[in-house]
């Protein structure tokens, strides 16, 4: 599956020399995925083909629209449809109703960017509860520098075409749990979120999100649906991601590059010697 | 207006010999901007503050909204609401009307991604014409080469909180005509179309567009809608933007870090010595 999410093109390089060859090069496949629940569409998101249906788990559960694994009976591709590798059609198990807060929020559309489809600003805090206090999910220093290095290890080849964001689960010991890459930064957290939850690894309040870019608002909030106490990122954070992981009692790492990192929430969940 | 769009927050940093030391840090400040054509709320992106009415601006420009400066009469804030400064209302000139379409496929809500909104994937593509073949914008190598400096020094102090993304767009002698800064790509994007469309330097068919990130469909797609034949990527395309660009006539270029890129499309645009 290395290869997977992986398209080429006959490109003209221009070489540090100032000479001009034709080649080919490796360029990151992105494609539109559109989400349904039964025959509705529920979102369209641009996405690196592959592991759809994580991502399509991981949408519903980042959004509230999910909460236990028991909500989803299966997915499946429209049948004899053009473009049908780009549609997902995910079954709610029966009895389940979308509710009609979720269906008015989204419109009929939204994105895996976690904003889009608030219908105003005051919809955007998402329901979910800040972590409690009560749990003491702690790392190690040693093992929180570990960490970067596991996850571009995890990426192989698939990071040689420079146009991919990876995101991944890793439990408290520094054992990764599951690794994604995608085009999106928010695809590649729903992608590991997704696996979690189809896997019943759940909930994920004894791990730690890593992801490859900034550590956003909505990378923060994504984190928190999965109960997810520590977040990790290889740059920066925003302002809104500081301080909603406050408020939320998340722990919030940024510009994580071995031997150094900015911690800008809740220290006490790391171990210092 | 320097230090715009950036906020600060009391963290703790390790230091490369393993020490702690709490300071202050710059953020990038990231707050939620909804948009709204009179009363109704067309979209809510994750934005950096400020130039907001050129964001608002490009995003109706770019989803074909609007294709005229004389459709546009002016910008307000709601009066005494909290919140206000989140929140641009935008007029419409009398007699112009949301099309039902649009309306249609952004639900209530959309963001400036260019794909939330869009209720399938038949109506991603969207409905502007390629660049036509009889015009014959040209750019010379080295003028091309020396267009990530200038869009760096344009940038000035803000690049240093390391999370913010930037657009330019410059004329084909490589004189910056409008940067713009902003936590997410097409927010920079959308706001340096904004800017040239508000002003009437319009359309952009004898410029350059130069992103700080990566190339993707979505940033090809908004460069189109103003007419931009040439556009430029510090780091990766995808496939669908080396093929969309193909399809509508725009040269791409991608990993432009001098003396090397390469050439994705439409390579005659391009003047070697």
């Amino acid at each position: 599956m290395k290869e997977h999410g992986i398209g080429s093109g006959q490109i003209i390089r221009r070489k540090q020399d100032g000479s001009l060859e034709f080649q080919h090069d490796d360029l990151t496949i992105e494609e539109p995925l559109e989400i349904r629940i039964g025959r509705k569409t529920l979102a369209t998101t641009m996405r690196t083909p592959g592991h759809d249906e994580e991502l399509a788990a991981g949408f519903l559960v980042s959004e509230g629209i999910v909460r236990t694994r028991d909500k989803i009976d299966n997915f499946s591709r429209p049948a004899a449809t053009r473009n049908r590798e780009n549609i997902l059609s995910v079954q709610l198990a029966e009895g389940v109703k979308l509710k009609l807060s979720s269906t008015a929020r989204f419109g009929t559309i939204s994105t895996s960017c976690g904003i889009c489809g608030k219908s105003s600003i005051a919809a955007i805090r998402q329901n979910f509860p800040p972590i409690g206090s009560g749990e003491n999910a702690r790392i190690n220093i040693e093992t929180l520098l570990s960490l970067p290095a596991l996850l571009q290890k995890q990426q192989g080849d698939f990071a040689r075409t420079g146009g991919i964001h990876a995101a991944g689960i890793f439990n408290l010991n520094g054992e990764p749990r599951v690794v994604r890459e995608d085009i999106g930064r928010h695809n590649a957290v729903d992608k590991v979120i997704g696996r979690a939850f189809l896997d019943g690894l759940w909930p994920l309040d004894r791990h730690v999100l890593l992801v490859s870019g900034r550590g956003s608002f909505e990378i923060m909030q994504k984190a928190l649906s999965a109960g997810i106490p520590i977040v990790a990122s290889v740059s920066a954070p925003s302002t809104l991601a500081m301080n909603f992981a406050r408020e939320s009692n998340q722990t919030l790492i940024g510009f994580l590059r071995p031997p150094s990192f900015n911690i800008y929430s809740h220290i006490e969940r790391v171990i210092f010697k």
